[in-house]
């Protein structure tokens, strides 16, 4: 029988369609039959294009050659720079496009993706984006920074060559201040953090975690919006992804690529975003808001119900999408962790 | 130069990321290439397979044929004949699924759609919609009617014979509560209807207009969320649709086809999703609400920084997209209404 369970985050009840429900297999892509080669002569992210891309930022070397590279966006949403000047007119109220927009190279390898990558690589992402977040956050300018990945078309990016992005928008939108208003609501009821509670419930009764190390825990939420959305969450509490230790780097690197290796091979490297939820650096120190990670396979679309309503219809079971994710052997050699 | 739009509707701001803008007729969807028959011996919504769908709730009969049916959703979300019963264990809160999931089967044509349909039809189809929409509110235990439609694989259908669905939930979503209590806000501030303002505001300014009738509106907002994101509003301030009466039902229809048709000639033939919103009926005089539909072209992909966020990037001039699709000319014998 179906049920509507609370995501207490969003505050927004999901239809678990249960009868509806596939198998978790039936997630799986469909072969993408293409094997990928390691270099592409136009592809503006390899090696030797650098001229094609706007001046980096800056690049991690490797030798004389690079590791990665941080770049401004060429297609940019948002330009830095340009003054922040906001203008209200009867119904049009308006901000200048002020903003940062940069694209991280991952690698210098064409076909490369999370899941293959060495761990020590994947912490190295990881720092990057650490660092960034604090760079861009000292502008009192910037309302809000958002890091996050694409991987493949249905994802929203064409371009296959592993990158990350990180945005910072002038204006802190509605639904990160909305989603902290509810968590503090929870604090003053109960006392606790929201995000540590579902945190030890959910590992407490363990049927949806995926993965526990020893400072992060990867599960699919009791309400998850839809098929295989994963949290990963810092058992440490801390409001921002700003205060991450270099113990916590490596091991949410094991996080993620575990995760996005199980993934890969249990539903045949599915196009996904993830995407770091945080509070500003200045808010680390909060009772009330917990930064975590959210991997979100691409493995359903939304329809009219959804955007009508702002519910979401997910035709999975968590616990056993997460026990189908508990059992992908990762023993494949270019796999072990 | 990119700007942020405030959508005071969902209070999220938009990116309108005019130097990445695509130019209008850059979103056609690819050519589909196949020519659809009327008749397909396997569609359970084709004339003849009416034993393959549950038994219908009601028909509209033409002659010994169905013109339209109604009729549970063989794969429901939600389930009819089940208690409504909350249990909260903790973290879990949870509701049985009860509510009601109907399809409504357009037209015995499998190859027909919206924009080819005869005026009457399309009135016949919204007529329906009143009459459904208010029987299933007569229920205490439904929350929230939503009546909307998928067209084609990227609006979240596989099925291509043309039909809408109307689900009612045990609950009344999150976001609309709070879309309603902002427009309450805004009521308390100016002491007029949220949406009547921006109507008057987007009618003077006229550049974001497709369309004027007599009963009805249709415009692509000042801060659309997505490409050739549509309104129709009602002129007639009314907060549900249970209260459209016969002449507007008539105009309504004439919006619809008018707007689907410059969609399938401008766009060719894009998948979208359409949505009534609307209060209940016990608020059709509400001061501060007002129903309206929503018709959203699935020509762009959301990704990670949406997820993230909230906030939206468009990549396509609200103002842009308006004149192209005012300048698409219905005159083909097939389309001209």
């Amino acid at each position: 029988m179906p049920e509507l369970r609370l995501n207490l985050i969003s505050k927004e009840w999901v239809i678990i369609a249960t009868e509806r429900a596939k198998r978790p297999k039936d997630f799986k892509s469909r072969i993408k039959g293409k094997v990928t080669p390691d270099f592409i002569a136009t592809c503006p992210f390899c090696p030797g294009n650098e001229a094609k891309t706007p001046e980096e930022v800056f690049r991690i070397s490797d030798g004389d050659q690079w590791k990665m590279r941080l770049i401004p966006n060429k297609y940019a949403a948002l330009y830095r720079d340009l003054d922040r000047v906001r203008r209200n007119e009867g119904i049009k109220h308006v901000i200048s496009g002020f903003g940062v927009h940069d694209v991280l190279i991952e690698t210098p390898h064409h076909n490369m993706t999370t899941a293959f990558m060495p761990l020590d690589h994947i912490s190295d992402v990881i720092g990057i984006y650490k660092r960034r977040f604090i760079e861009l956050y000292s502008s009192t300018r910037i309302g809000n920074v958002i890091i996050f990945k694409n991987h493949g078309e249905g994802a929203g990016t064409s371009l296959l060559h592993p990158h990350s992005q990180i945005i910072g928008t002038p204006v802190t939108p509605f639904q990160i201040r909305e989603r902290i208003e509810e968590a503090i609501r929870f604090f003053d009821m109960t006392g606790e953090c929201l995000l540590c509670r579902i945190m030890s419930e959910e590992k407490e009764e363990g049927t949806r975690v995926i993965l526990e190390t020893e400072h992060f825990i990867s599960f699919i939420p009791y309400a998850a919006l839809s098929p295989f959305h994963i949290w990963v969450f810092p058992k440490r509490h801390c409001g921002s992804f700003s205060d991450i230790t270099e113990d916590e780097i490596s091991d949410l690197a094991l996080n993620l690529k575990t995760i996005l290796a199980k993934l890969y091979l249990g539903l045949n490297d599915p196009d996904f975003n993830y995407v770091i939820r945080s509070n500003r650096p200045r808010d680390a120190k909060s009772d009330y808001f917990h930064w975590y990670m959210t991997i979100v396979p691409r493995v359903s679309t939304t329809a009219g119900f959804e955007l009508g309503s702002g519910m979401f219809i997910n035709t999975a079971l968590p616990e056993e999408s997460a026990e189908y994710l508990r059992a992908v052997d990762l023993t494949q050699e270019s796999l072990s962790i």
